[in-house]
C-alpha cells in the first residue's frame, strides 16, 4: 500500500508589500531564490496570507476611519457584546465570511492605519493562481486565508477565503465508506483544512505570508474551478443566522408587538361591540 | 533565513480495531512495518481518528438504541431543526465538543450499529502518548480527532478532540507582529490546525485512522500538557449558546411570561384599589 503524505514549506524572502505591488512577481522571485528544491511543480498548491494581498490591493486605511471601514464591508451584524475593552462586533462581511470587526486587521499594517480584506478573494486567488502558472508552466492551485475565531471554541484558526484552480472538498455524499455503507454526509472541506495546515509555517510573526503545499496534486484543478465563496452558508438556513442574545431580543419583541396589535385589535373589538 | 517545513503522512496497515484491542500495540506494530524511514522521532505528532479510539473502548451501541445513546452524551440542546430528512440536532456533548447527533457515528462501522465519541478523549490520548512514548523510547505527542460542522460554513473539518503532550496553541497575545505592534487577541489553535492538516491524508473512505506529522516538535510537550478539553468554550459567555430559533422563542417566551406578571400585578392591585 502506498503512503498517503504531503510536505509543507514556507516561502521565505517575500518583501514587505506596498500598494500597487506585483505580487506575482514576489512571490514568483521569492521562490525562484529558494533553488531547485524549492521550485514549483504540477500539483503544487499555494497558500497565501490575505494581508498581502490586501496590501497589494490598497485596502489600507486610517485607523481614524475604522468605524467607516467596518460598516463599508458590513452586510449586516450577527452579534454584538459589549465588554471593558470595547465592543466585539460579528458580522457578516461583503465577502460572506462572519468575522470580528468585518475582518479588519489592525497588526502587521504601519502605526495609524488598518487593512480590510480583499474585495473579492476568489478574483485575487484566480489572477495569481493564471499569473504564477504562467510564468512557471506549471499547473498549480492558490488559496488567499485569514485568521478566524469560531464559536464554541478558544482561539482562532486560517481559512479559505479565495480560490482559485483547487477542488475545494472532499465530497463523500455519494461514497461509500469502508463497509459499503453510504457516507450520507460528510463533505470534508479541503481548502480550510490546507489553509490551516499552511498557517503552522507561515505564522504571524514569522514575516512568512506564503507556504506551499505538495503532495496534494489530485485537489488541483482548472482555473474555472470554484472559488472559496462557494463555501459560505449564511442564508436563512443558517441555524446560527443570529447571536443569541441578538435572536433573543427579536423573539422578545416580536411577542411584545404581538401583544400590542392582540390588545389593540381586543379594544377594536371592544369599540365595535359598544357601537 | 531556514525555511519552515513539516511532513505529514498516513500510517498504513492498522488493522480493523474491535473492542478490547491494545492500539499502543497494534498503531505501534504498523509504524514499525513501515520502515526506517518512518519510523517514529522525538518530536513526531500522531494524529488519531476518535473512531478506532471508539471501537477499542467499546462505545459501539446497537443502532436501535440512537436516540439514548445521543441522549446519554447530550449535556443540554443548542439548536433543533426539522426537515424532510429528520432531525438535525446540534448538541454540547459531555466531551465540550457541539456537534450534531452528540457526534454519534453511523459510518464505518458494522450495519445495525453505531459509535459514541469516547468517554474522555484526553485520557484516551495520555494514555496512547505514554505507552507510544515508552515503545518507541521517543517524545511524540497525541491528537485524537473528529469531524464536526461549522455554523456559516458549508460541510465538515476535522478538530482535536483529545491530546496529550501538545502545546495546543501559538498563543501570541503577548507577542509583537513584525512592526513591534502587540498582538491582542491572536491564538492559533494549532492543534486543531494540525488535526485538519492530518485528515488530508487520512480520509473517510481509505482506511487510514492515523497519521504522522514531522517537522512540529516545537509543539511537543510534557505528558501533564494540558489536553483539548481547554478549548472548548461553551459557557453562559459564549455569543452562539443557542440557536437563532431557540434563542428567538426563549426571548418570545420570556415576553411572554412578562406580561402575563404584568397583567396579573396591573389586576391585583385594580382589586387592591378597590378594596
Amino acid at each position: 500500500m502506498s503512503v498517503p503524505a504531503f510536505t509543507v514549506w514556507g516561502v521565505t524572502g517575500i518583501p514587505e508589500i506596498a500598494e500597487g505591488d506585483d505580487l506575482v512577481a514576489l512571490i514568483g522571485d521569492a521562490i525562484a531564490a529558494m533553488g531547485a528544491e524549492h521550485a514549483l511543480r504540477d500539483g503544487d498548491i499555494l497558500v497565501v496570507t490575505s494581508k498581502i494581498v490586501s496590501k497589494a490591493e490598497g485596502r489600507m486605511v486610517p485607523a481614524v476611519d475604522r468605524e467607516k471601514a467596518i460598516a463599508d464591508d458590513t452586510v449586516r451584524v450577527v452579534a454584538e457584546r459589549v465588554h471593558p475593552g470595547g465592543v466585539t462586533r460579528i458580522v457578516e462581511t461583503k465577502q460572506g465570511m462572519i468575522m470580528a470587526a468585518a475582518g479588519l486587521d489592525m497588526s502587521n499594517v504601519p502605526e495609524g492605519f488598518a487593512l480590510k480584506l480583499p474585495e473579492d478573494p476568489d478574483r485575487s486567488a484566480r489572477a495569481l493562481c493564471a499569473g504564477l502558472r504562467d510564468r512557471f508552466g506549471v499547473r498549480l492551485a492558490i488559496i488567499v486565508t485569514d485568521t478566524v475565531g469560531r464559536p464554541w471554541r478558544v482561539g482562532q484558526t486560517d481559512l479559505a477565503i479565495g480560490a482559485a484552480g483547487l477542488q475545494l472538498t472532499d465530497d463523500l455524499r455519494g461514497a461509500n465508506d469502508a463497509n459499503g455503507r453510504p457516507l450520507h454526509v460528510t463533505m470534508a472541506v479541503v481548502a480550510d483544512e490546507l489553509a490551516g495546515a499552511a498557517d503552522l509555517v507561515k505564522g504571524k510573526t514569522s514575516g512568512i505570508p506564503v507556504a506551499v503545499v505538495r503532495g496534494m496534486g489530485r485537489l488541483v484543478a482548472g482555473l474555472d474551478a470554484p472559488g472559496a465563496r462557494t463555501l459560505v452558508r449564511t442564508g436563512d438556513d443558517d441555524m446560527f443566522r443570529f447571536g443569541s442574545a441578538e435572536a433573543y431580543r427579536l423573539g422578545y419583541e416580536a411577542a411584545m408587538a404581538e401583544m400590542k396589535r392582540g390588545k389593540i385589535s381586543h379594544e377594536r373589538s371592544k369599540e365595535q361591540k359598544q357601537d
